[in-house]
Order: structure tokens, then sequence, then C-alpha cells
């Protein structure tokens, strides 16, 4: 199991924490999914190193930043 | 047709004004809905004055709070 953790920008509510794990649960072999809004982190769970392009693509699509890197 | 226009606190972001304006537009005899996130703004569009209470309620079922009046 492999846990990565990201900072993201953008992110102010509840809502925006839900647009974030829904998009960045699609991504290929993540299996979970958590966020912290007010630390602005997110972290990614899985079974192999996930490809943080996809993670970066998946956060963009939700409206909201991949900090790098 | 009445336009009356309220302050709503607590709003973030584009999803917190979705959840402000779905509600409220299920209150009856509203028309219209329209939000300025920035200025924290709620306009109500109906043929005849909707109730406060109402409104108040719609916009507390949305997870933020109708300033007073």
């Amino acid at each position: 199991m492999t846990t990565a953790t990201y900072t993201v920008q953008g992110m102010t509510c509840g809502h925006c924490v839900s647009s974030v794990k829904e998009e960045v649960s699609e991504v290929e072999g993540v299996e979970a999914v958590d966020v912290d809004l007010a630390a602005g982190s997110l972290t990614v769970t899985s079974a192999q190193p996930v490809d943080v392009a996809a993670v970066r693509q998946a956060v963009t699509d939700a409206g909201y930043q991949l900090v790098t890197p």
C-alpha cells in the first residue's frame, strides 16, 4: 500500500472537497482519497504508486490546482 | 412582479451558490433566484411577495445563514 500527499489550491468548502474526492477517486489504481480542507491537503492511497499527472488532471477537472510537484 | 434582496453568510464558492439557488428555487411562489457570491446577496423574484421565513429555511437547508431581516 502506498500513500502520497499533495497540496491543492482553491478549495474553500465541503463541496470543493467532495468534487476533488470524486474526481481523484476515478483515477486508475486509487483505493482511497482523503482531503483536509483546512490544510489544503490531498492524500491518495493505492496498491501501486499512482501517476502524478493523472492526479493533477483529476484535480484540474474538479476545478482546482495541484501545487507542484 | 416582486423582487426581494437578502444577504447570505457563509457562501464561499460556486458550489455554495448552486446549493442556495437550488433550495430557494423550491420555495412556493419563487420564479427566479439570483446569487452574487462576492456580495453575498440573494435576489428572489416572484409574482407575489414570498414568505421570508420560507426563504430563511431554504437558505438554512442549503447550509448557510440568512442575515436579518
